[in-house]
């Protein structure tokens, strides 16, 4: 037996509407590229993201059709969003600093048949733009008086393709598992691979993120979103916040210090959401100018681990909450937010502290377990980690296109390829990636830990730890230590320091010294570089 | 194109479930009808309501089959119905004050074929028992040793039933429009008609009712649940407080305003949710004994208008505020929430009094708008008044067994019944129902407002104006007068004092006394005996 409810499909048209309706003058402000700022409201981003819907499909746009955008986050790329997923067609979002030719092979992949791009970034697609199968026309987002002289194929201003629209469109009336958003994810091995959210799963999230255990967000809040728009789903806020009414400050192309702390404190944004380095950047910021944050409440942090230091400044020197986040493309993204329990809430300050670190535990509509090699549950302890597993309404079960085949097991779980303690409280901790993990005659030693108890050490400048193949227990750690300048050691005052920090049988094999550790695009230690370059290292062990 | 995302059903197993894994000890706290106070966890209810579940289907019971409850607010009547809503079956809550032809007319018309009951309520049911034409057998909510001697068929105490049960049970598994809870609302016209919600129109109403914006709840916070689990869906709390892990304190019988407070201050309570009368008795009793309210931050007023005295003495004296929302049991039931917005929170405290005395601004699953006569969208300015016109995933689409036949409009809005305005802000204030509004000339005259201005004459202990046939104007207003015990007054005399504070065309034709004003079994004043009684008046004015 059917209930009686309405049938009324959670369609993310229906969140802009709702903001038209009920808060149209709460505001946008946006950086543009030039450095200046605009302001307008919801109320107007509906009104033009409609024309938009219209002008596409006057010019053929249909349900389903992939429309690429690359561009920072600011009003016109948030009105793309919702005039493209409206009349049901796919919001493709791509990273500027992708390599040339993972560029091309992702457009052509999704099969973009149109582009918006920003002023900064026509230059990438002039030079890619003959390698490219599917685009038919390039929109650029900017003014008209702004418009470039471009070889882009079809290129039109975007003002004057809004000009094109009438107010009139039909938005939403399809249903709400219908496709919405794309965003690729660089895997490890193999070809980047497309997320495809459905409106139903960005619906769900932005309603989940606005809630007092997820992001604790309302109307009443001004919020610095720097998670870029092709990142991540931009952790939902382009839809939480005209579902609530919260204004929205994008800081377009500048995320330095300076410039996050003149929006946060000229916008007086109660709070705001970014990756660890923008922080770092800021905190440098106001330790030079002497600078303070009066009005903001609390930073979203995720992306990556947050390191301590950066959660005990906001704290103790700012009076800013530290909310520490997990989530990844896979996942809408909200996977955990990590936020005092009442369980926890009497602890000294430093023990709370660790809970904080952690990645925190899950909204409703996300379902996580952790599990051994064979797929074995295993317990929430705090001490025993295994492969990450998560399952829910807002999480992939498969790749644009069928690549990487079936991702879920046969319980529907999703493999995060983190590995993770999760603790008596519910709160999981990211212990390592899948990949990195030493695996030690059947037991499990976290590189990530590893690395951080030797980072202590004091000439260690960063530390990397990788597995090598050993004929006993399968793979014993590498410990790889690049030293302060200036500084020396000796692979024994490791072990020496490392012998009261660690387990007895995680102490790495050998300890080698190099110059420089290796770095991916994002700034992380490049363990596939280390791998190549010790391939051939024999541990000393064997 | 489908996106690409998991197909995870929004079914209420998901939340207790949720509850089990993520905060399992929260506590749920029971007065029970003996007076004592039993605790128990959201961990214990799920492994409890899971072998009732197992119980009620190894004894036959089949997805859609309906089944009753009259019960308390308490941990059995919460595991009742996560057990029978965990299987797909319908669990259907009864108003144990239901006169006993309706209790007969709606159990017959849901065709329940078993039925939960509290231990006060068991001789209501013995006495109706013989014209029961669904019910198999009757479950005693109680322990063993408090089993009373009753004739109720198949009786079984609840804790024999459980035993029945095994740890092993599918639960969820079913699409999300299922049926999974059902209560009758009593029209003005002819028989009760049921509502019959959806898992999916509960989840998503429980992931809403925990918005900042709405009732801003969160894991830290313990509820005094007072309003009922047979009124209007709890007001989603039932199936919120496990979402969230809220502790849940529930009254049981006991609604007095010393049980109320013993409760609010031995619990800790931060939170509860009444009708007004339940805030007045507890008032009364503070005032009386001069007890304070420490603990509490928020209360949730709906079910009628919440009086201004109310919100400011809890405001000044107690320091507690009061949040004022509007529902029914056709919206499941949130409707509108009011808090302040950041648009007048610079206001001094009368006006923003004014504020949130009305009965506020719908969260983002609620559409809403006001028509006139011919369905015309009519102006949100705060002064255009017309029929509250509402749509949304949680909102009615037709009543059970198709009774009252179409109830949505040809663009899907359901007619709440109620009259109001909208603002320029989108808050919604109720003027009026439809049926007691007075339609004079083509234009509308508020029976609420008439009676409100009224209200401040001297003399007046209650009125109440209805709207007789008028043979130029088709309805004009009678103004019907109870006076205060030892006073007079002149029909002119209310028409003097009227005479500045409403428009001239409202004044009505006229005004007579009665010793006694007939009121309904919620105590509010009865129309519809008024227009039985004045339906031979003759206004002086034809």
């Amino acid at each position: 037996m059917q209930g009686m409810m309405q049938d009324w499909q959670l369609t993310t048209d229906r969140i802009l509407r709702h903001a038209k309706i009920n808060h149209p003058n709460r505001q946008v402000i946006s950086r543009q590229v030039d450095g200046s700022i605009t302001r307008t409201t919801y109320g107007e981003i509906y009104d033009r993201a409609r024309k938009l819907s219209s002008a596409l499909v006057k010019r053929g746009t249909k349900l389903g059709d992939r429309i690429g955008t690359m561009a920072w986050n600011n009003a016109r790329h948030m009105e793309t969003w919702y005039g493209i997923m409206g009349i049901g067609a796919v919001c493709h979002t791509l990273n500027p600093r992708l390599h040339r030719d993972q560029l091309v092979y992702i457009i052509n992949h999704a099969g973009d048949n149109i582009f918006f791009v920003d002023l900064s970034f026509v230059p990438i697609l002039e030079a890619v733009q003959d390698e490219l199968t599917s685009v038919e026309y390039f929109v650029v987002l900017c003014d008209a008086d702004q418009m470039p002289e471009t070889s882009l194929r079809g290129a039109v201003c975007y003002e004057d393709l809004l000009a094109e629209g009438e107010d009139d469109i039909t938005w939403g009336d399809f249903d709400e598992n219908t496709a919405c958003g794309l965003c690729y994810t660089s895997g490890t091995t193999g070809n980047p691979k497309g997320v495809l959210y459905s409106h139903r799963s960005n619906t769900l999230m932005a309603m989940t993120a606005a809630m007092p255990d997820a992001m604790n967000i309302n109307g009443k809040d001004t919020c610095l979103m720097v998670v870029p728009m092709f990142h991540a789903n931009a952790w939902a806020l382009t839809f939480t916040a005209p579902m609530i009414g919260m204004n929205l400050v994008m800081p377009g192309p500048m995320m330095d210090g300076k410039s996050i702390y003149e929006l946060l404190d000229g916008e007086k944004c109660t709070i705001s959401a970014a990756v660890p380095t923008v922080w770092l950047m800021l905190l440098n910021h106001l330790e030079t100018t002497g600078n303070k944050l009066p009005h903001l409440n609390e930073v979203l942090i995720g992306g990556s681990a947050c390191p301590r230091a950066i959660m005990e400044t906001f704290d103790k020197k700012y009076g800013v909450n530290v909310v520490h986040a997990w989530g990844m493309t896979e996942t809408s993204p909200l996977g955990t937010v990590s936020r005092i329990e009442p369980e926890i809430a009497h602890l000294p300050y430093e023990e709370k502290l660790s809970y904080r670190l952690k990645q925190g535990r899950p909204p409703f509509i996300v379902e996580m377990c952790i599990v051994d090699d064979d797929n074995k549950e295993l317990p929430c302890d705090g001490k025993a980690f295994g492969k990450l597993m998560v399952r829910g309404p807002a999480i992939s079960n498969a790749y644009f296109g069928g690549e990487g085949g079936e991702i879920l097991d046969g319980e529907h779980w999703f493999d995060t390829g983190d590995v993770a303690t999760i603790d008596e409280l519910g709160y999981m901790q990211i212990t390592d990636r899948s990949k990195d993990v030493i695996k030690s005659g059947g037991e499990w030693i976290s590189s990530i830990d590893l690395e951080n108890a030797a980072m202590g050490h004091p000439a260690a400048a960063e530390c990397a730890v990788i597995g090598l193949p050993h004929p006993k227990w399968d793979e014993r750690p590498l410990l790889i230590v690049q030293l302060k300048e200036g500084m020396e050691a000796t692979p024994d005052s490791f072990r020496e320091f490392l012998s009261d920090k660690i387990a007895k049988w995680w102490m790495p094999d050998d300890v080698v010294f190099v110059a420089e550790l290796p770095h991916g695009p994002t700034g992380k230690v490049s363990k596939l570089d280390l791998r190549e370059q010790f391939k051939d290292h024999v541990l000393s062990t064997i």
